[in-house]
């Protein structure tokens, strides 16, 4: 039988997280205060996140290690499996060997896992006893619970309404573990009571729910905030999925022609890219990596990558990004996960200085390549996830007919079981594709804030 | 670090699935007709089975080999994993080891797809293009689906009324793998018009959903019908789970003092236990194996060793076995996949000669497993296999009392990623645990057929 398979032993767990930032040609632009507009000093970073993270976020060293109570609890589901897609081929009839890294084993659903645990560690070990969040499809949020579950720290999570109402098992889940859930806006902070205040139905966004779990972060000192995306430490702690899957395609005797995945806030793409991205900036290998975002809210392919803020509000730092305004807010596409108005500043960087490939994808394309991805390979896959599905499918049909023989890769970043009204919708033929105009888009940009550059 | 993880292979998936009645010193009884009481032909089987598997329940070879394009399909998540919960046997302060086998990395969450794919695969090959099945928790119509979508068989479920409301994605879920589900009773079938008639709000059963999927099949001869549990071929196609467990023990450099699973039909019980006991029969090794039921419909611990049918009706043959009696209507408890009258000949056969202990256990003590699992180990369980879990933990706390380092290994059957609301109850105090008096029981049990014994 041909092999599907690329196993790793847990002793082969990634000892080390891989920073990009050590090769990169230049350092990335570092945040600036939201008011000021000055570079923050560290004092001020660290009112919201742990020190280490922090320390994690200006490090130039190419490694940091990953404690040993850390990978213990990624032996839970580490390493994840990469395997080849040969019904997913078959069906298609292409000579492209397609391979998919699949986070969707881990406890919580998805990849999120990887950077929660890591997080809810350091805060632990500086005395943070509660931790507060946002969520957009749920993910993060089940995925922090969790690792608070974990290490006996107390979760609570504020979470757009859009999917809060979409997916009440994902809330219960969240509950399983521990954590306290508010819908975003919720009525406990003075963000969210504002919001309530303009629109009583309002079904929010990222930027809001984050305003709202910085606002109660910064009010007690013992509490601390916790971020699933954009972060660079965010971002560090998901190259174990990078770095695992060049381990495995060693295994398979292949290397991929090319690297796909989803992009949200970029956590997916910076955990399965950036490894193999060094191996690019070495010179030792090349790969095109290429991120794949809805159609709906498009930071990376008709954004501005300029000063932005990471929430609504304009409480967080500010951010050099693509984005499409911190103002804007995203149609209810089923990708919850993905609509967010920015793009985390290394993926950001990375895509503008022509390292990462980027394309838009809307999500009947993507639920077309998922549904043919549950029958072929038996893999509910999570809405988000679909649009690297629908990228890869894309690829491996063109090398159908120009007869190349690419080996791809695709990162499946969790499953789909909490999604399958999104499914439904798609199933009954009720499923929209919001547009975007560029007038709307215009009015988004131009709340942008205007920042004299510091260089 | 500590081994938590015991990983073969894909080339190590059996090669033939083990037939434990090679190895028992008597045949268990064979079925009789249901009306003239005489066993049946070959003939009077054919008419709802495919050949091959009908063979196979007949068969007394030790071994039957798995055809190459079965196990290519297994190698989507076989095999599936063997762990050490070290997180759970740390939060129980016990000197015990405990193993779980996960079969929830299944494309469709739960063991059912390992017997789902040969069943289809056999009718296809004599030529049946579509399949009707009955399904409790609706795991088991998720597999048949899955192994229809695989190998382009047409598929059309019967789902008890109960799991069908409780449990919307689920069949969300055999929607996108692309079968047909009816909501059992159906207005469609004879049995299920008049079980409307009766109560038009009737929440079922699955021996009525049986009766709803045979009469179908009886009705056209390209159509066949296809068992999730009960069966002899099934509980053989299970068994890959057991001889993946004794090879992952090998490489643990340990072996199961005791060896647990819940039980509704008794298929994951023979997967998982039959091999054990061929050791145990062979004198090579000794292992208890625990069958655990839930205390609303407990055929092994409060039912009797009798011949009865499997479904409502009296349409399937007569098997010798542990049960309530076909007229039992369970309560409606959130293990569907256990609310079943009977009980696999075979596994009675094997409880009835003692090589096979039972016990029953309430949902409450259940679920409080299920949620320590959950927040230790990070799975959430289906609610079925928190029977096992409860079990499990007895054990290990056991172990803890007396001293004792026996290792246990535990069947986690699936995942409980569409049982939330089952969860929900439980945290939120509103489950109850159903009371089934010896009055009732004994009730039920007075509808029995009266057979004469053949030997």
């Amino acid at each position: 039988m041909n092999r599907t398979q690329y196993v790793l032993d847990e002793t082969e767990i990634p000892t080390h997280w891989y920073n990009i930032v050590a090769d990169l040609p230049q350092r990335p632009p570092r945040p600036l205060h939201p008011r000021t507009h000055q570079p923050m000093s560290a004092e001020e970073m660290g009112s919201l996140s742990a020190r280490e993270l922090l320390r994690q976020d200006g490090s130039t060293e190419r490694f940091i290690e990953v404690p040993d109570d850390i990978r213990r609890i990624y032996q839970l589901w580490r390493p994840s499996p990469l395997r080849r897609a040969r019904a997913l081929e078959k069906a298609l009839g292409t000579p492209a060997r397609i391979y998919y890294k699949y986070e969707g084993v881990s406890p919580t659903g998805s990849h999120k896992a990887n950077t929660a645990v890591p997080q809810v560690y350091y805060n632990a070990q500086q005395g943070i006893r509660r931790l507060t969040t946002e969520t957009g499809a749920g993910q993060w949020g089940v995925a922090l619970a969790f690792a608070c579950a974990q290490l006996d720290v107390t979760c609570e999570i504020w979470w757009t309404g859009i999917s809060y109402d979409q997916k009440p098992y994902r809330k219960s889940l969240m509950d399983t573990f521990g954590a306290t859930v508010h819908r975003s806006p919720s009525p406990i902070t003075e963000v969210g009571r504002r919001a309530l205040e303009a629109d009583p139905s309002s079904f929010g966004s990222i930027g809001l729910a984050v305003s709202e779990a910085v606002e109660v972060a910064l009010a007690d000192e013992n509490t601390g905030y916790a971020l699933g995306s954009t972060a660079g430490h965010v971002l560090l702690h998901q190259t174990v999925i990078g770095q695992e899957a060049i381990a495995q395609f060693a295994l398979a005797e292949d290397y991929p022609d090319v690297v796909i995945s989803c992009v949200g806030g970029g956590s997916s793409l910076g955990g399965v890219g950036f490894p193999f991205l060094r191996e690019k900036l070495a010179g030792r290998r090349d790969t095109r990596v290429v991120a794949v975002e809805p159609a709906a809210c498009p930071a990376l392919t008709r954004g501005r990558y300029t000063w932005d803020y990471g929430d609504m509000e304009g409480l967080t730092p500010l951010m050099k990004m693509y984005t499409v305004g911190h103002a804007f807010v995203p149609e209810p596409i089923h990708a919850g996960g993905l609509r967010y108005h920015g793009m985390s500043p290394l993926v950001s960087y990375t895509r503008h200085i022509g390292l990462v490939e980027a394309q838009a994808r809307t999500q009947t394309d993507c639920f077309t390549a998922g549904v043919l991805f549950a029958r072929t390979e038996g893999i509910l896959a999570a809405p988000e996830s679909t649009h690297g599905l629908a990228a890869a499918v894309d690829e491996a049909k063109r090398c159908a007919d120009t007869g190349e023989e690419k080996a791809i890769l695709v990162l499946v970043t969790g499953h789909g079981h909490f999604d399958l009204s999104a499914y439904d919708s798609y199933l009954s033929g009720t499923l929209v594709d919001p547009e975007l105009t560029d007038e709307q888009l215009e009015k988004f940009l131009s709340h942008l804030p205007i920042i004299e550059e510091q260089q």
